[in-house]
């Protein structure tokens, strides 16, 4: 996924909470009980964050970020609202970290302080973009990474963690198999089976069988491709058909991608080296993503592969890849800007290769096809989803999502990682592949879900989870009364009226103020204007001099918002937002 | 496509134009060639209007709306800019109607007046919806409409017309025989081949192969589908995915579609009846699109299958269909309402079976995943694309779009109704379909063509496009810039100083006022308010008193908007619109 615009530090600041803070006294109440929550990732393909906790021991899996929604205009990115943790981070025996992408490591800089620093476990490549990100952040103390590998084991307390290596679009990707003394838990984080991956080995099905003999309580599992049939393609599949693109391009290839999909960017340049192509990658995040990869031994290139912007023109164009961000349409990313030739080294020829290859994330449709006009116009030929398949997606479709089910065999089974709508999915699912209905549980953000070897059930408690929203250098003070502002705005736009009103007589000083922005193309609405200053007059003068004395500022004011709403709404039929300004002189 | 949340009639204000207007002068030049210019649906799939101008004679085809694109808050919909017709509105012999969907008759009421209320020719059902939208606009003179039939024949000018049938999704759709002295000219309108539709026949393609034996100079094609491999399927197969439903379900039957989908609902009424169901139509466009085609004859309903929502309850759950608006998750749809428990009649039962019948729009994808989580959580079984295709969109895939090439047999191809790579995709096909590679012309929107038997050119001259907004009543008042502030309001919200001044001191009186709203949770704000309050203090102080005299306000003003603008951004890296208002006292 894309890296945030910004990439100052940010101060944390306490988010506000829905309902009251967690009682410590309950705890008593669960003894014996493994308690499951998530915080994030249960609503949405996103913003991962699970706590799991048994009795003083507590263990988080992700702490990731989400891309704001349509309707936040102005927000960053969302963060887990860690509220409930805080009173008893004491108990916080790490955080474990399933794989590199944002929405699992995202939001890690802003939870260390609030969750007091706990230690924080991560294979090698995703401790590297873990650090890679906390750059950013100088202000807050570096986290404690503790490596470890498909096949570690850790202890947690009262807890213990072995990992278990799953595919995914990202390398060094593990599942947790987590043991607590109310039974065993398999963790899946993001995972598919593919059976011919690309630079590393199939996921370790020998392992989860193994597992499946020591008893599995509890599935959870990723649900993003829930409702989708059949069986993810294999990552060789994709690079026949990246292939074919190599051996038809005339001129330059260019390449779009996510900047966090190493999988994809290693097939590009073992395609590039295979067909005497220099390589070029652009895009910040990209670049930096490649960089701590290729330091850890992740990404294999050959010495002379990667050439600067300045040696790009000392090249044929057959001889050239340029691997970028802005698969997606996004504004300021690498393709955006070579499209509309703002890209201050690379502009299109008309026999560049374009190649999208990641699938378009729901809500990015449009922007994808006005990128594609621009495309269309300027390039040579563009290979994209559409007219050949060139991405596999790094989530499990339903045949795999039944095999983990029968695999594991657990009592219970908990999907995560997905819309509500995939959630259910992939619960009837599981219940189709021999978990009993009722074990087969619906958990939401903030759920709290209380099990042992012989029940399941839901508790009473909620953790709060109303919204943290990161804007700027701020965190949690965008609340949804400014969310609320900014859709208004956005809407109608904005009037205010600034009245100058004599505090003796009433009366109104000099002809009133106006200033609109948004609301309608002031310049040829003179008369509009002209009537409501004669309106505002009316307004403060009935109100003033009829009224009690002292006058009554806070309801002349109402009176205005109201009036002079009304007033341009049936001239109009729009909403802006009206600010009276009354001024006492 | 769903109706404008606003109905109310809206005043015409001529568009602003880009470019000079048309010099008649130029006209002579163009003798015995036939011009072709689109104002809209040559850069996206909708807004429909083709200009087709020969001497002194212009024949429009479509005159259709485009729903707001993500970044036009608050705008209701887009028409065409029809400045360049304007002078020279005497000209025009009539406005062909090919169908009745909004995309191509939305803007009629809008267009009459300024275009001096040329006829209109439409079939019975197309001048049934027409006439239903033009309820809207009461003070706009009714159009005079000719109704006409595939097989018609009229005289327009020097040219002539002549309609023949094509399949789409709502019945009494036509194509388009232009005869000019330049050339004889095939639009086909929006279009697909349904050999086994329903409710109608197989579009006319024994008509096209005598059309083309006469000789066509000109083949002007939808786009829509151009990225697509393979042939639409057919109504009757969508049918019988809709039957396994009514097989199955074993309460109320909700399905949503387009109020426009005609075909769908002909589908969906016809099924209910042979499954003993009662019919319950909901939403006001669809209830009034219902009652046209009813009323005209192109809906076949026994008496007695539509009931009321008062005689909702007197029928046992499995006797009834809902058929409602809203498949795309618009907000105020009636699906939406059902769904969020706000529907007055209708709320969901376990027992409910949804079908979404109708493809997602771009940019919709995001909302429907919304929509699904919220019927997930209440509803019974949710039928949606993924899960079955039961949705046939309206226009030909590729197949069907090479096979009317081939029938047609143009000399020229303009590919119309798409995104530019629809377009380019298109004329591509055409070239690969016997079309010369130089005769396959991309003409975005406001390009004129010029063409006769022997030569096919682009002309210097552009008509204005220069995007006409509708928001509220008003027409073509929104312009970029106020569209502009809303972006930006939206992003970081806004920022009001009012700072009194003294002008004979030019020292501020009183602590300065600050309104904001959509910027930052103001009450946890209060020390960078205070900041701020000192900062206006100094920045007035040091320009009014270290400054000319009489004290520049406008400068003034400017320090002030530049300067807090800055201290804000410091502080937060957010820009919110900063407004300064300074008074006189």
């Amino acid at each position: 996924m894309p890296p945030s615009k910004k990439t100052h530090h940010r101060r944390y600041r306490k988010p506000q909470t829905q309902t009251a803070p967690h009682q410590t006294a309950t705890a008593s109440l669960h003894d014996g009980f493994l308690r499951f929550l998530p915080l994030g990732g249960c609503g949405e393909v996103t913003r991962s964050c699970y706590v799991y906790e048994y009795k003083d021991d507590i263990v988080i899996i992700d702490a990731g970020l989400q891309w704001p929604e349509e309707d936040m205009p102005g927000i960053d990115y969302l963060i887990p609202n860690v509220s409930w943790l805080i009173p008893k981070r004491k108990n916080i025996r790490g955080i474990i970290i399933t794989h590199g992408h944002y929405d699992h490591i995202g939001a890690i800089p802003h939870l260390l302080d609030p969750l007091g620093h706990p230690p924080v476990y991560a294979t090698a490549l995703t401790r590297g973009m873990i650090l890679k990100r906390q750059e950013d952040f100088p202000e807050v103390k570096k986290p404690k990474i503790e490596i470890i590998n498909a096949g570690s084991k850790i202890k947690l307390g009262d807890l213990s963690a072995e990992f278990f290596h799953v595919n995914h679009n990202i390398p060094d990707s593990v599942g947790v198999f987590l043991k607590t003394p109310a039974g065993n838990v398999v963790h899946t984080g993001d995972w598919k089976f593919d059976h011919s991956p690309v630079n590393e080995r199939p996921a370790d099905i020998a392992r989860l069988r193994e597992i499946a003999k020591e008893g599995v309580m509890l599935l959870v599992s990723d649900s993003t491709d829930a409702e989708i049939e059949g069986h993810q393609i294999s990552e060789t599949e994709v690079q026949q058909t990246l292939e074919q693109t190599f051996q038809e391009a005339p001129g330059r290839i260019i390449a779009a991608t996510f900047a966090s999909l190493l999988t994809r960017i290693q097939q590009l340049i073992w395609l590039s080296e295979k067909y005497n192509r220099k390589v070029l990658i652009e895009g910040s995040s990209m670049k930096s993503n490649v960089a701590v990869a290729q330091e850890l031994g992740y990404l294999k290139i050959k010495r002379g592969t990667f050439i600067t912007q300045q040696e790009l023109d000392r090249f044929p164009e057959n001889r050239v890849t340029i691997v970028c961000t802005g698969a997606q349409g996004e504004d300021r990313a690498v393709l955006m800007r070579i499209a509309n030739n703002e890209h201050r080294a690379i502009s299109l020829k008309k026999n560049d290769s374009i190649i999208f290859s990641s699938s378009v994330i729901p809500g990015n449709e449009a922007t994808v096809q006005r990128l594609k006009d621009i495309l269309y116009k300027r390039a040579g030929k563009i290979y994209h989803q559409a007219s050949m398949d060139i991405h596999a997606g790094g989530h499990a479709k339903r045949e795999e999502l039944r095999q983990m089910v029968e695999i594991v065999g657990p009592k219970y089974f908990i999907p995560i990682h997905g819309n509500y709508f995939m959630l259910r999915l992939h619960a009837d699912l599981a219940v189709a592949s021999g978990v009993k209905s009722e074990h087969a549980v619906i958990a939401e953000d903030g759920d709290i879900i209380m099990m042992n070897r012989h029940e399941v059930k839901r508790t009473q408690e909620k953790a709060p989870i109303s919204l943290v929203m990161v804007d700027g250098l701020g965190v949690g003070d965008v609340r949804e009364v400014v969310l609320r502002d900014r859709q208004h705005l956005a809407e109608d736009g904005i009037f205010v009226v600034i009245a100058l009103v004599d505090s003796k007589t009433g009366k109104i000083r000099t002809s009133p103020d106006i200033i609109s922005r948004g609301f309608i193309y002031l310049r040829e609405s003179q008369q509009m204007l002209r009537e409501v200053r004669i309106k505002v007059k009316e307004v403060v003068e009935r109100t003033t001099t009829s009224g009690p004395r002292p006058i009554n500022w806070t309801h002349l004011r109402d009176n205005l918002r109201e009036s002079i709403g009304q007033f341009l709404y049936n001239k109009t039929e729009r909403r802006p937002m009206v600010l009276p300004v009354v001024i006492e002189v």
